[in-house]
């Protein structure tokens, strides 16, 4: 039997992606994320659309220079206006000017499309696509053919969806992309139409969205019915629900359906890749994206704990390292000892499960789980309850006592909290007080101002997110609440918990782990920097940071 | 043509769901996410597994009173321990002491698992089925199998997987539940499955992960091939990557593919229900979610834009009502304000949509939404909103200041923190303080103590929740927070909302909502049982309880 063609991806997270809400790219980012994506080993780039949009001229002009190891850069545009001559059009010559290998054209394929929003003749419609394409040929362009509103155009009209593909193909376009641009489509109804559009005898491709929660499964069916191009976004960024998500088709094809996309080994870097985009649009990671997330190899049911032990084919579809990815026991009532072991082998390299520190971490682990500890979440605190646990934790400061007040009105609104807050440090007494927007900002300003002269790196830590919960089974304010707070610095980001009847001294016990967690993390790199295990650094580095979810 | 038939949906939010990382249901918390899936039109709420799980047993204790409209509640659990007779397996006591109609009971159907997980021979684990199934069957209950591992099982030996099938239909489960566990199979392969799996003459149900993207497309590919029984949960809660979103395979079934599941107008509630869902587990909603999320129908591109106004059908693929959604045109938002009306009319009957009241109260909206109110899950706060528009709001005190101090260490820990507050009530000046173990504590016991003795009902009311979050886009403690309250007293619950860069100021804006929302409702029962419209009364109440997810 052949071998089944390879499958060329074309990333769009520059552009359809940038249609997302909340989703904006400087041209530096930009260039960030075609780095990531180059490394990836994704084909195409569509990086922008410098016709409509002037910072992604300017990006186009900035990234001339750049040199690709495996990723060809797109831009994007539409079809001439009507009634004019390619060679007179705006919008080509812009396109042009981007000076890209390929250029991707967008041309409309539904009828209702052509004339209540474009507002010309089916026939201009189709001239517009034909002339548009040869103009860019002769330019020496490869050019990509996007018939927008494939799906729904050739349901309508089937006849006059495929004139469309046939005056792009004519053209000398290489690829004719079938979209489903309103994400309304069934797999049913793509694997029929894209099966149908092969009478043109030309490669086809798919471009998704999800706003039937179909983009992925979408993308795949019409790769089983016979297209060999897939546009979608590494993170599934995009207008609405989103396009369909990149990384899930890669690994779908390649792991599931043994199609080679990536080419070999790349598959390993997925999960960074797309935490490296998601960290550039700075948005938060959504943490259960299939194979990637932080949460796609996370374990929490007891059964599922132990049969896991027993065989990771029993619980998982892949093994986490195929795609860059992590196993995690999530620690909590239902894990049991053998799950610290893992974790606790970072700290304790010999220990045993019977080893007294890992008794010891159990029965602490068990306890504070009875007063409302939940560590899944927080790996920063189970760090540090397992280095108490095993004797190796020294605690940088000590709480003598604070106090706080809160009032309103306040003459100063973004003051209307203060805290007094008294520590030992190394020995020394001190005393320091803050105000802020609130008594739990003011005590981690007090806190921070006393340990700040001590300990200079603490000035390049930041909260990054704080929750509150009054735990499960009991009521209302006076019962016990849960605090989670999310801390970070240039290099990782890690979480804490803290437990108590005063929603005060549990946001206290969170902030104190956090800061003990970023002063023992940055003492062990110090400690590699001295003994010149600069790599080993980096190594544990990143440890920590996957640990801590960063 | 015969109409295809009805499919029945299970929703296992409260089990499978609660399985996901950092999601954690106190028994409240159930109850209020039952009444939301019940007002939904859900069939089936698959609610907990008491056997390993002693919370899900007292839920089911407190369930028991539950009058529910439309759903059946499910107690899930396993099948019995090998080499036990049923009666004497404490795992099946546990689900006949919940006391459902439905048992949903899960088995294995992959060789592998049973030999190397559960380590029995193939024989005594279809016993194993067989027997407890026809011991629930006895004893009066509906029995829904979940072959665990079906695709997986049954792409290794399909004549096991088939016979595991058989073993519970012939002892009496009236659907046979093929379930991708793993959540690695592809939509071919679970359409191929299924067809053979009708062999065995039953009711076929799906059950599926979303671990490949493919959650949603591998429910309707199973309901294409003869499924009538889909699991899933509301928002995609789950293990790993989440179970199939239930209200993306309701939208899409019902909307897509003509198959009714939730009864006619129910979907559009949809919206609203997995907003509810996702308020009460206190997680950051996906605003991206096909059909439900807040970007759904959110149109950026300026091209879309336009298109969408000349008409909608051109970049949307259904209408946002249909689902209870909403347009959002990103550049200029548009006010939701025919939205409003159905609550507006039951404080101003009269009211039209260009009422000055009306407008006042959109434009009120509007900008307390821009603050970080939202009032999805705070309708006891969105009710004073309305009336406070309306002009028919009386404030029943009026704050003029308090403070509060907490420290650490404290001489009496339940007594750490301290409110002092000044009120004026009916024209009097009231002040009051309380100690409490934690500053919000303090202030609500200040706050009752100073109202009391002037309104007696208050002292039948109590705070049931409280959770704090941190907006989306904002970061750490400095951040502006929103803090939603539930409280509850002998007939209903209700939840409101404040938003301020200070905890306390939230919290307390929160409070006196709760507080105003009691007394209003006390006197308009007063008013009615006055008039003797007891039974008004009784709706009225009801009403209210609705209203705010009670």
């Amino acid at each position: 039997m052949d071998r089944l063609p390879r499958v060329t991806l074309l990333d769009s997270t520059l552009r359809d992606g940038a249609q997302g809400e909340g989703v904006s790219f400087s041209v530096t980012d930009k260039i960030s994320v075609v780095r990531a994506l180059d490394a990836l080993g994704v084909d195409i780039i569509e990086a922008g659309n410098p016709g409509s949009n002037p910072k992604d001229a300017e990006f186009f002009r900035e990234a001339r220079g750049l040199r690709l190891a495996r990723s060809t850069l797109a831009a994007f545009g539409s079809t001439r206006r009507r009634d004019t001559r390619p060679e007179s059009d705006a919008q080509l010559a812009s396109l042009l000017a981007a000076d890209t290998g390929i250029v991707v054209l967008f041309g409309k394929s539904w009828t209702f499309h052509v004339r209540a929003v474009l507002g010309v003749s089916l026939e201009e419609n189709l001239a517009m696509i034909g002339d548009s394409v040869a103009f860019l040929r002769s330019a020496g362009r490869r050019v990509i053919f996007d018939a927008e509103h494939f799906f729904d155009g050739f349901a309508a009209d089937p006849d006059y969806a495929l004139a469309c593909l046939r005056s792009a193909r004519d053209a000398g376009a290489e690829c004719m992309v079938l979209c489903d641009t309103n994400g309304g489509s069934l797999p049913s109804r793509v694997a029929e139409f894209t099966r149908r559009a092969a009478v043109v005898g030309a490669p086809l491709g798919i471009h998704a969205h999800n706003d039937s929660g179909l983009g992925v499964a979408n993308s795949l069916t019409a790769v089983e019915a016979g297209a060999v191009h897939v546009q979608g976004t590494l993170a599934g960024f995009g207008e609405r629900c989103g396009n369909a998500n990149l990384s899930t088709v890669a690994a779908d094809l390649q792991l599931k359906m043994g199609r080679d996309c990536l080419g070999p080994g790349a598959l390993a870097g997925l999960a960074g890749a797309v935490r490296r985009v998601t960290e550039i649009a700075n948005l938060t990671p959504d943490e259960g994206m299939p194979y990637v997330g932080r949460r796609a190899f996370a374990h929490k049911a007891g059964m599922h704990v132990d049969a896991v032990r027993k065989d990771p084919a029993s619980f998982e579809h892949v093994p986490p390292g195929a795609v860059g990815n992590e196993r995690r026991f999530l620690a909590s009532e239902v894990g049991g000892r053998s799950v610290l072991m893992d974790r606790f082998r970072r700290i304790l390299p010999d220990a045993a499960k019977d080893s007294p520190e890992v008794v010891r971490a159990a029965e602490a682990l068990k306890k504070m789980e009875g007063l409302g500890y939940q560590y899944e979440g927080a790996e920063a605190s189970l760090e540090i309850l397992l280095r108490k646990a095993a004797g190796s934790y020294v605690p940088s400061f000590k709480l003598r006592r604070y106090r706080t007040t809160g009032e309103h009105p306040a003459e100063d609104p973004s003051a209307c909290a203060h805290a007094m807050v008294q520590l030992e440090v190394e020995g020394r007494r001190e005393i320091s007080a803050a105000e802020g927007c609130g008594p739990v900002h003011a005590l981690d300003l007090a806190l921070r101002k006393a340990l700040v002269g001590f300990y200079p790196s603490l000035a390049g830590m930041r909260l990054a997110d704080y929750k509150v919960r009054v735990l499960p089974g009991t009521g209302a304010t006076a019962s016990v609440v849960r605090v989670l707070i999310d801390s970070s610095d240039s290099r990782d980001v890690w979480t804490t918990v803290g437990v108590s009847a005063d929603i005060l001294e549990a946001s206290w016990i969170a902030l104190v782990d956090s800061y003990e967690y970023k002063l023992s993390k940055d003492t062990q790199s110090e400690t590699r920097r001295e003994t010149g295990d600069e790599h080993a650094d980096d190594d544990d580095a990143e440890d920590l940071g996957r640990a801590c979810g960063a």
